[in-house]
């Protein structure tokens, strides 16, 4: 199944003033040290400090929701986006998230007024007790990436960047289970390019490119929080396959200095998940051809500013 | 002296892409709990973390710099400002600063290439040398907030912002010296009302209206740095006494609170001046006519997330 531009349009209809229109900033070429100047899609903030509201709330409105509510596994950025989508609609939330998960993102979760449930050593042993639970509650599942109406949601992101800056060339936007760039990819259908950016320890899709199908892989790193998806989702993938331009793969050093720098020269405050992109364009990697307008999309700022150093 | 909007707009000339045009956002209501949504101007992501490039850049480009370059007295914003924009120009730079300035921004000024003089005890004996130092070397002085050319790059960002947001009836400007204020209340000339927000510890314009000209005042609490100028500017004097409805005063528990709220909220991370104005406006102080539509201006990102909790 491959999302169309169509169902973006339906999905920004839905979401109206529920998120955020978020603000760009064109950066000159001296702040990064690239050849031409930027435009930065300043995406951390939206609601919850990430952009995954935009699926979260298009999943929701585009469905009858049972009095179960709605139920996902997350204890990040996804999970947070439902909990507070949910608060907003006036549905109930179940949030299941893995054991490990920080007491601070239990309480945030809380506080958005969800249910919370701690199960299981690892993402998809919450996410199977989730699936478990919906089966016999009815509540509507809102999966963190692999869904239509999530994706179409996510897209929305690149219909409003596109009217905020109509000209460019090529967008870089960070892959975790592929919600994100699949919408980016599926709105702009190739007449912008989209480049995807992967931490080394997350090749999510790079993985599944190269075999041709989405596969399990093995993920870790500084992103791993909210790019650490083990298998890219089929609805991202069949989108990515037709019209992701390449995956560039950044080392968690080069994500540390994106991050430095977006504080450094923009007093931007970016979690690792949400500079990567940037990292991806700074790397190197692939080479911008000369003119190109490019943009890059800060998807997410949950990052405890005590820790950032 | 009281600078008009003709010479805002040869500022906004003169500075061309020197300085950035910096985004706004709107933020819905509920996300500070105000009667409507607010324009938040994100003047924190200008060059250095602050407004103050804008008139440094104005002062050095409408001027004949001469060959021992620019002199300014400050180890904070606007060090840095001076210290940056004459690198990007070419010009030589001395930096006085009291002895008191912590070591991180002594190597901050030292990074924009400036030369830095620490001296005496307080910003005003680092102000006095600086001066004396100008007498004899024939450097061009740089004030903080009291020269026109200052005050009148200042107000580029009012115009900036008007062009962002034409149909504000209100806007919340933190004061320290009066560059800033003095700059906007000029750009608007009344036609939008223009409230100045300061610390209680830092009474500097409230003061000088109530007595009806520039007096001495007592600095001090959590935005001081920033906004602890002892006297406020004639020039800006003249603008605010004809042209500021009104001064708020806010405590320095409102202006944390503030802060919080805006990385909370907004992934936001502003120094204690840069979120004085929101401040400002939450504290009830200035109570906004129905249906107001209100503009704050974040002026400063200068802080070390490291500390902020």
């Amino acid at each position: 199944m491959v999302i169309g531009p169509e169902a973006i349009g339906e999905a920004a209809a839905r979401l109206g003033s529920r998120v955020r229109s978020t603000p760009v900033i064109e950066v000159e070429s001296a702040a990064f040290g690239t050849h031409t100047p930027i435009t930065l899609k300043l995406e951390l903030m939206q609601h919850t400090g990430s952009f995954k509201p935009r699926g979260a709330f298009n999943r929701m409105l585009a469905s009858a929701i049972p009095a179960a509510g709605v139920i996902a596994a997350s204890g990040g950025n996804h999970g947070a986006a439902v909990a507070y989508a949910a608060r907003e609609l006036g549905h109930r939330a179940e949030i299941y998230v893995p054991e490990t998960t920080p007491a601070f993102k239990l309480r945030r979760l809380e506080q958005y007024g969800a249910q919370v449930v701690a199960t299981g050593a690892s993402y998809a042993h919450a996410l199977a007790a989730s699936e478990q639970r919906a089966k016999h509650s009815g509540a509507l599942t809102v999966h963190a990436y692999d869904q239509p109406e999530v994706v179409a949601g996510q897209g929305t992101l690149a219909r409003e960047l596109e009217r905020q800056a109509p000209q460019l060339d090529t967008v870089f936007v960070a892959v975790g289970g592929g919600g994100l760039i699949g919408g980016v990819a599926a709105w702009y259908a190739g007449r912008t390019r989209v480049i995807g950016v992967e931490p080394q320890s997350c090749p999510t899709l790079a993985r599944a490119l190269e075999v041709g199908h989405p596969v399990d892989v093995d993920v870790g790193g500084i992103a791993a929080d909210s790019l650490g998806a083990q298998r890219v989702g089929d609805i991202a993938f069949a989108a990515a396959q037709r019209y992701v331009e390449r995956i560039v793969l950044v080392s968690d050093e080069e994500i540390v200095a994106a991050q430095r720098l977006l504080w450094d020269r923009l007093r931007v405050l970016a979690e690792p998940g949400g500079a990567t992109a940037l990292a991806g364009l700074l790397s190197g990697r692939y080479a911008a051809r000369d003119g190109d307008r490019v943009a890059v999309v800060v998807c997410g700022g949950n990052v405890d500013p005590a820790r950032f150093t």
